[in-house]
């Protein structure tokens, strides 16, 4: 049976009291400069930096009790890798996350700081889901994706349920997409909550696999896309999410690195907040007239994450 | 009469609506560090980025009508010249802001953004007070002190005032001190609202005159102190600023530059905030032990302000 809003709720109900309730912003400036209102749901505020908490934490927490005694296994290199390390601490559940050997060393200490087994691999050696594969299979680990997974759609959807909740109905809200958890996972809830919504999806340029998809109606493929919203190189949507994201998503559109950098720097030297560029990407759609707003409408933007290299972006803003 | 809390609830009516409530961070990770629960006061969010906004907006919207129409004059070439360009703009009076010629261009063209006139000036033929005193004769303008202003000390004052009022009382309150508007205002809230509560005033030591003072009982001062704390190299503090600084503040602390950077680090890289060295004092004192902590106390910090040029911030991270 395909996840519905009510699953949404349920994970709402596991996540309370343990997920960050993470704040809303505006800014009377991009108001001001669209005639509209837009509402930024700042998941840089959840805990791990990122949406991805939500989803893990819901997931590791349905694990009967053989499953969590064995413990569960992942491929990520980035905030699925700490949002199921951080999960399976807090649940008492070990956890294994396979990551490429030449994943950044910030990635590889902070996964093993929330008590992750970081198990590296060589991508001319084998590949991430035949390592996982065999490590699950000795050691009767669970597999758990990092977004073609029922709960992890369902623990996503809390975003916007709680955007939606705090500040009433939207006419559109923009979420970025890589593997479309989180696109999904709000399609979910401004369906239940706010009907007339529109739900865009924003993709970098770069790996348009979901534009692609969207539009032929079948899954394409982005292979280790060139951009620096690397939140968002994912090769392919999920199926579960792709069922989802035709019936209840209006668009997706894509945005080029060029103009994510001004949002970027709109969000951090306006907004006063650290946010990774593939969070940026509804904004720069934003800022670009990619996504047209009509005067008065409200908008949401889903601020997917914070975890970034700060030296790196020093240069990336002071060079471009 | 010296300014009282009851100037602090006045303030608080004129500001409601017009400045930010501001939002409320705490960080489980330093929770545990110091095994005590500190509550962030994140005025980065405040309109122009920074609390100043609050005191020139209750001065400059108790000026009389003739005042109003001939206009205001500040001198600064930080956060309070757009504070007072902004507050001029919406209450429709004209502000003259005295800067030295090398102010940084994001800072002049900021001020001229929000409205206010920039007069820039050469320190080798004038000095900003005789050039400001100049102006202000020959146009009739109202001279609006930075911090040595019981309007402006009052508006401050907000600050510690919204943030006890949402979290509670507390037994340690830490703010920067520059010129002391802050940590006086911050000080008359603290003894109305949580009277056990020390509070903490946090300077660079390089410019190290409000500890000097605090200790001599006299005001000391402090020339061109060398330090990435812009906002806190002003000379010396008020007298109106000392006078209640003397009375209701516990301790005046000092933090080198160098401790400053793994605050900051702190700040941007975990808690996701975009915040100004000046702002990072506090936290400097709490991470290094300046200011010790019993188990279980309640810590206020007030983080001033989040106006920093991102390249530099950049090259400091990446650089120390």
């Amino acid at each position: 049976m395909p996840v519905t809003y009510d699953d949404v709720v349920s994970a709402a109900e596991r996540l309370c009291g343990v997920a960050a309730q993470t704040p809303v912003f505006t800014s009377r400036t991009l108001d001001g400069r669209l005639g509209a209102h837009v509402f930024f749901k700042a998941e840089s505020f959840q805990r791990v930096g990122a949406f991805k908490f939500r989803g893990a934490y819901n997931t590791l927490s349905r694990l009967d009790d053989r499953a969590r005694r064995n413990g569960v296994l992942t491929f990520s290199s980035g905030n699925h890798a700490q949002a199921v390390a951080l999960a399976g601490r807090l649940l008492n559940i070990p956890t294994v996350i396979v990551m490429p050997f030449d994943a950044p060393a910030v990635k590889v200490e902070g996964t093993r700081g929330y008590g992750g087994e970081v198990v590296l691999y060589h991508r001319d050696e084998t590949t991430r889901e035949a390592l996982g594969q065999r490590l699950a299979e000795e050691r009767g680990l669970t597999v758990v994706h990092p977004y073609d997974h029922d709960h992890v759609i369902a623990g996503q959807g809390t975003v916007a349920k709680e955007l939606i909740e705090e500040v009433g109905e939207l006419d559109l809200l923009l979420a970025p997409v890589g593997g479309g958890g989180l696109l999904a996972g709000s399609a979910l809830s401004a369906r239940a909550l706010s009907p007339r919504c529109r739900v865009i999806g924003v993709e970098p340029a770069a790996g348009d696999d979901a534009a692609r998809s969207f539009r032929s109606g079948t899954i394409q493929t982005s292979l280790d896309p060139v951009t620096i919203a690397d939140g968002a190189r994912t090769p392919c949507i999920g199926e579960r999410n792709f069922a989802i994201i035709r019936r209840d998503v209006s668009d997706i559109v894509t945005v080029e690195d060029g103009p994510l950098l001004p949002a970027l720097r709109f969000l951090w030297e306006r907004m006063k907040l650290v946010i990774e560029p593939t969070a940026a990407l509804p904004v720069a759609a934003l800022l670009e007239g990619i996504v047209s707003v009509r005067a008065g409408q409200r908008v949401g933007v889903i601020l997917s994450g914070g975890n970034v290299d700060l030296a790196q972006m020093g240069d990336l803003f002071a060079h471009g």
